[in-house]
């Protein structure tokens, strides 16, 4: 199994330090009901003028820039594109929620690593566990069930638990300048995707509602599943193997794999997202690339080349380089999250 | 490699024989513009009765048999379900055109198995190259090039190529009651997917709009693919190995993947849909599972149990035990054909 060498949530672990408490009294609301503005939370600026401008182009049939309606493929990253994914990946926190659940059928777990770290809210031993501990982790919360039984246990999650720091439900923590650009493709006869490292079953299970995107249209990391059939009820069973990795290279194969086209517009903030974003690049059709670049220190994170959780080092070199469109979320973005600032 | 042994395609080598000459000259017209009826080229029976019903309830949001517009996913197979595949599933055709259309820039095939049987029409001697010769051509004419240029290869030989014994296009080769079935399903808000043992990049390539079916709603078998970016030009390239079967249980488990949801509505006409349709009807919604039986000997075929192509044995006790509908073509279907019988 090397299913932690390639999994980005491991990544998260070494992140995983003390919690700071982040101020959250600066609550704003944001403006929903401006007609004419199909971007209200965005200021007036580059990023904005030129989104605006491609998908006016993208819809007009008498501009050279026009994309038929069966092209428009839009593809978004979703951690650290379309919600938070700081101080660690969401979906590792609720690897770590759900072992606490777990752990009243699994006594031997209070004197057994790695969830003996994880009970104490030990993120050092949890550390010193390693690959392998984490790799444990994830195939006891994510694998060994079928896949109607991880959407119920992911969607009770959903609905009950907080961010460490923010302490608002992570689904609270989605950008609403993105809703407002996921939206408004659509409205122009987009048809938008999430492409991320995430686990697709994770995702699927409460993010449709939040985003607008149909579970048929999010593609994302994958386990291998078996078939299983006695008598008239058959399961799908998520094994503890990886399938796919949707990250770097990954996402335009799979991306070919799955949509069998070439986008013409991708989002996303980090490096694993470049390939993504070259691919899109290479569209003989006009086509749109973004990049996210988080430098909102007081309303959300502030973060690129350094980080070891959406480090964005060569895709901010490329993106300058090639005149992608860099959206510096301080200066761009009026409000960050829907519900409060 | 185990590319041969789950490669349906192989199997279509010990059905290529002499070709007979069909009778097609019983031509009759479709009827296309009866306003009132769904399915104009449906006899009126058991089966379009049910049709009816199943979507009737399944927009009524009064019945409780009602499927709110999300959950209406509809898959299909394609060969033998959406259009003919004997003698041989076309896509074997494909190759061995695309055999002869290499040879000229492969001298040396002349005397070389198994490409020497294709150039001679010898399909004893391509027979007995067994796996392995088979194994060979697809590998010749399906990988080792990027997938724009494959998808170029196909799309010239679908407009071009026509079938050994009826000698029309191929594309013309699908059925009527069929497409009128995927049409009325999607005025009815249902999301048409194919879901087949064909190779998807070969389907991709100019079934969309044979069907009205996109790209990404193409499902099949696909080989491994590689991602190559030297400087700003980044390719896919198809590499010669399997990596998804999409046959049997492939089927509902590449549906869980790449849909994220169970259907209600499955359509097949072989044991090898039996695990999509069993899937299909272990939705805790209404679903309805259909199976085309292969019955009409003069404007088709009539071929079921003991068939090498599209067998239908156990996926026939299953569909009389549950009460699946059973398309009697000889008798359920006005016309087979859109443009001629």
């Amino acid at each position: 199994m090397s299913l932690f060498k390639t999994l980005p949530l491991a990544l998260c672990l070494f992140i995983v330090t003390a919690f700071k408490t982040d101020d959250k009294s600066n609550i704003s609301n944001t403006e929903t009901s401006v007609q004419k503005d199909p971007l209200p939370s965005w200021n007036e600026g580059a990023a904005k003028k030129a989104i605006i401008a491609f998908v006016s182009n993208a819809t007009n049939s008498k501009s050279s820039q026009f994309i038929p309606v069966e092209d428009r493929i839009a593809t978004f990253d979703n951690d650290g594109t379309l919600w938070s994914e700081q101080p660690a990946y969401f979906q590792l926190f609720f690897a770590i929620d759900r072992v606490k659940a777990m752990a009243k059928d699994h006594p031997e777990w209070k004197n057994q690593q790695p969830y003996k770290a994880i009970l104490e809210n030990d993120m050092e031993a949890l550390k010193q566990s390693g690959m392998k501990g984490i790799l444990q982790i994830v195939a006891t919360t994510h694998t060994g069930m079928t896949t109607n039984e991880f959407e119920a246990v992911v969607k009770s999650w959903a609905s009950t638990a907080k961010h460490p720091t923010k302490n608002v439900p992570y689904t609270d923590m989605v950008f609403q300048p993105m809703l407002e650009l996921l939206h408004y493709l659509r409205a122009n006869q987009f048809k938008t995707y999430i492409v991320s490292g995430g686990g697709v079953n994770f995702m699927r299970a409460f993010l449709p509602s939040i985003y607008g995107i149909p579970e048929e249209q999010i593609i994302g990391t994958r386990f291998k599943t078996e078939w299983i059939n006695d008598g008239d009820k058959p399961i799908i069973k998520v094994l503890p193997e990886l399938e796919f990795n949707d990250d770097k290279e990954g996402k335009p194969l799979n991306i070919q794999k799955i949509i069998g086209k070439k986008p013409v517009f991708a989002a996303g903030n980090s490096d694993g997202d470049l390939q993504m974003l070259q691919w899109t690049a290479s569209n003989k059709l006009n086509s749109f690339m973004l990049y996210v670049h988080h430098t909102d220190a007081e309303r959300e994170w502030a973060y690129d080349r350094e980080s070891h959780i959406g480090g964005l080092d060569k895709g901010l070199d490329e993106a300058t380089k090639h005149g992608w469109t860099l959206v510096d979320m301080k200066k761009d973005w009026k409000v960050i999250y829907p519900k409060y600032q």
